[in-house]
């Protein structure tokens, strides 16, 4: 494992659980001992990643990138909300979104995989059959997402992730701007082959992982809710990861957390035409490392589980 | 304090803060003692109230109704969303809904108060001023609301409201079911002079008190943000219990538990006609015996707070 | 898997995160069957196993019991602390009490594993060095012990285990009555080879799963805090489970939840003769069903992990 | 409002429940101005205080001062625990250490009052009756106590008070080094008129309010355990704000948080000699600004609730 920050830092000082374990120190960043790696994990952040990304690409290794620099298909977007210009917009064409239920036939060619972001991952998931079989109207897409503090990061932010400004609260942040709407509304367009708009509201919740949206859609003509699930039941037939539920239960964030699991419910509303899908991941796992080591198992000809 | 349920327990052991303070015990249930206050709050469940609503306001004392029983106009309405025939359908004229900011004169002279649930509450108070200034459609309301566990009762429901089941988890329950609705739809649309129609979606957040919703509107024509914001502001003019907030803030649960605030914040999608409104209350005070206590300074000519 | 109470149900209805992944449900119990198994696991209430152990036992099954039952050698100690008489004294010399660190060798050799209690785990493994070695006097050992809700199990108790009475409390229970007591002083006094007596307050912290001992002990002779902490490591030699802290950090919850580990750390008081012990466990793994594991690996022949 | 920190910042950006209610700006730190206060309430860091504290005395105005600087006699002791020589010395005698269920007497007379620290107050007021009639040894004081992160304050640390940190943790910190153990012991000291040795955890709960303090002491002869009750009761007998516990029950968090309560319970050891307190507080009012204000009623000559 290799860290600049933390270079010659034990792992267990970052990761508790490994003392006793594992005495061993994070490696400083060393390109020329990661040019001899089939395949290279890129944790940095937004911005910086690209970076790295561009210099292990260029000597044939593959990537997965965990950052958002190659999640984009448009550096204008880049730009726009990220602040700064995409320093190598040609490589944005080589990298494959990573959700693997989506596009596993494309990542296992592929030389970099953008790792989707966690909401992203509960959303685009949630929605996909809808858009691909074109049975909503792709305005008026109500998200509603609750997210515990996990997914805020270990910077500390007074007023936002210290214990006793999160506990016992629930509280809207970023409202309509939150970074992870463009690749949300990249991959829903190209699902549905034409521009899809999102709103989209995340919420902090007391908890410390897990991601449940709730979201409100609008059907082009009324169906059955039996109807609509066996659409999600075909959608995702042979999907490991993916749970669709029946009308006896929906999904909750306990049925998900400590596993790779993306688990969908449907409610249709009294009026027939308005259904609510709840989506729910744990974002540490499926919404970030879980995920990516399905990558790299897709990449690697292993299977995906 | 009377209670048949509790006869002759003490106080304290319902309310453990109690112990050392008050060792009086609950009293067994007496018409003929009640005969002689003034105003008395009634907290029977749902169904089992409507019973001695009816006799103590036969004896012309002046009621404050916790449950439903008071709350929905029409009888047929009563019967499809709580199961039974309502025995006292000709009272059901007499009842206010009391919602202090809404309803304050009449409140003032009436004989039975209903007061309201917590989630309607949070949700009509959130919603008033945009149906009476008939600024978005009565459809296509989209709510999305979190309640801590306070609001699930002291009853065990296993699954429910165990610690091991609510704590880290996040859960969507009775989705459109939920008997808050026609309350909610009533006194929305009494607002609007038209029907109004809602998708209510309430879940379950790992904290204990509290309500958050985050409710998705579209506008009848394009406004701005800070309009809508002057809207609010002159609607509850002279509210002591609501508070409207500017753009540099949204709601969240912290800022109104332990207290009687309505707190309310908006926010403007990207397409300049979907608003989102946001409302937070503390479900055991505004949302149930706060309000009851407000109601109660009105009909005794107090000042509200 | 058998189970009676829930026979014919559908295992996802028990635990959820089991749905859509299997969909076998619950078997009768039956003798027959289980009589073709090598070792089978017994989770059934305390006074109820015994009867099912002793059935088993007597067609050559091993057994590993994860009831009381089988834990006190003596009968008389099990009557005072269960409240009955055992039924099967005779058959008590034959169990041995499953803690893979201190009786790896007769576990392997036994044919009935009684599988220690959660507090016991983490009591016994953090105060097993220095009675072993006779560092500390048998009295005057004051433990404060903290367990998370998934101690308190499924059983609704009002005014314990629903989310409104654990959320943000902490307190203690059964405070020196705990059934725990006795299975802990057997075993502490066997291996002190005299009596020692333990005054143990449990409390409930606001969690779901872990438990933290905090022990008091009085040293014989003033010792050096480094030295004590090398007697644990070569007591613990070997043991893959167990992780013994050095003085620059000490326990905490979060370093063993969801492990099977038992992390142990020293602190020495400013007179030189009081010593405190911090032992950690999750008590659903290494306090429960991650120690029978271990204990049918030792069982099977197989390694421990 | 005065702050040098936060100067002209509007009060609701530090207390977020005052927007809407107060629009009033913090003001820059003005001795001429408080020179006209009768009394004022300094909350400095410790080390920091002194000097404000010094300032405003000579000006003969009566100070409540919430930091540790004033609350230990000896500068010898001072320097040892905060790590600086006290610039005031001679002002040291001139305090009062402001409990008041100890020393209204005092109080009410002085000019300057010390307030005490958090778990300083659950524990002295938790030992005080046994020490004061000398019925448990000086030494062997063992204390186990658990606060929610409200006691960790504001500043962020990681690693302790992010919420992803101390969320589902419970762990031990400053074992023995806690800088509230020579005031504890001072204090004893003085009621038992004779030097008191104590050992003390502090852990950390995951919760926002409240200290729990469980402590194990050793009885200089057998008692009855409602003999033992009846001299605490006795003790504290018109102290309003403290509640004894009779053996039907025991403290817990609940019970005070919200409250300037201590709440004290029994329990007794099977060998008849060891006595468990149990002591509990919310720490943001009787374990601070609720003592506070408490000692200005008695130094204003009101009563103190």
């Amino acid at each position: 494992m290799e860290s600049q920050q933390a270079a010659h830092k034990k792992l267990y000082t970052i990761h508790p659980f490994l003392y006793g374990l594992e005495d061993s120190a994070f490696k400083p960043y060393s390109l020329d001992k990661l040019k001899k790696c089939d395949i290279v994990f890129i944790t940095k952040p937004h911005t910086i990643a690209m970076k790295y990304v561009y210099d292990l690409w260029l000597h044939g290794i593959k990537i997965i990138d965990l950052s958002a620099d190659f999640r984009l298909q448009e550096p204008a977007v880049y730009r726009k909300w990220y602040g700064i210009a995409h320093k190598y917009p040609n490589l944005l064409n080589e990298a494959v979104y990573g959700l693997p239920e989506l596009y596993a036939d494309r990542i296992k060619k592929s030389s970099l995989i953008a790792n989707p972001g966690c909401y992203p991952t509960c959303i685009i998931l949630g929605l996909a059959p809808l858009l691909n079989c074109r049975l909503i109207y792709p305005q008026a897409i109500h998200i509603c997402a609750y997210s515990g503090l996990s997914g805020a990061g270990r910077t500390p932010r007074p007023g936002n992730n210290l214990f006793i400004d999160a506990y016992g609260n629930l509280k809207p942040y970023k409202m309509n701007k939150h970074p992870h709407i463009p690749e949300i509304e990249q991959e829903l367009s190209g699902l549905y082959q034409d521009k899809v708009e999102i709103s989209f509201i995340p919420h902090l919740a007391p908890t410390d992982k897990g991601i449940l949206s709730t979201i409100h859609v609008s059907l082009q003509k009324s169906a059955d809710l039996l109807a609509l699930i066996e659409v999600y039941k075909k959608f995702y037939k042979q999907k490991p990861f993916i749970r669709i539920y029946d009308t006896d239960k929906q999904p909750e964030l306990l049925n998900v957390v400590g596993t790779n699991f993306c688990d969908i419910g449907l409610s249709l509303d009294r009026d027939g035409k308005t259904l609510v899908v709840f989506s729910v991941i744990d974002n540490t796992l499926k919404g970030s490392a879980g995920q990516a080591v399905q990558n790299m198992n897709l990449l690697s000809g292993y299977k995906e589980t």
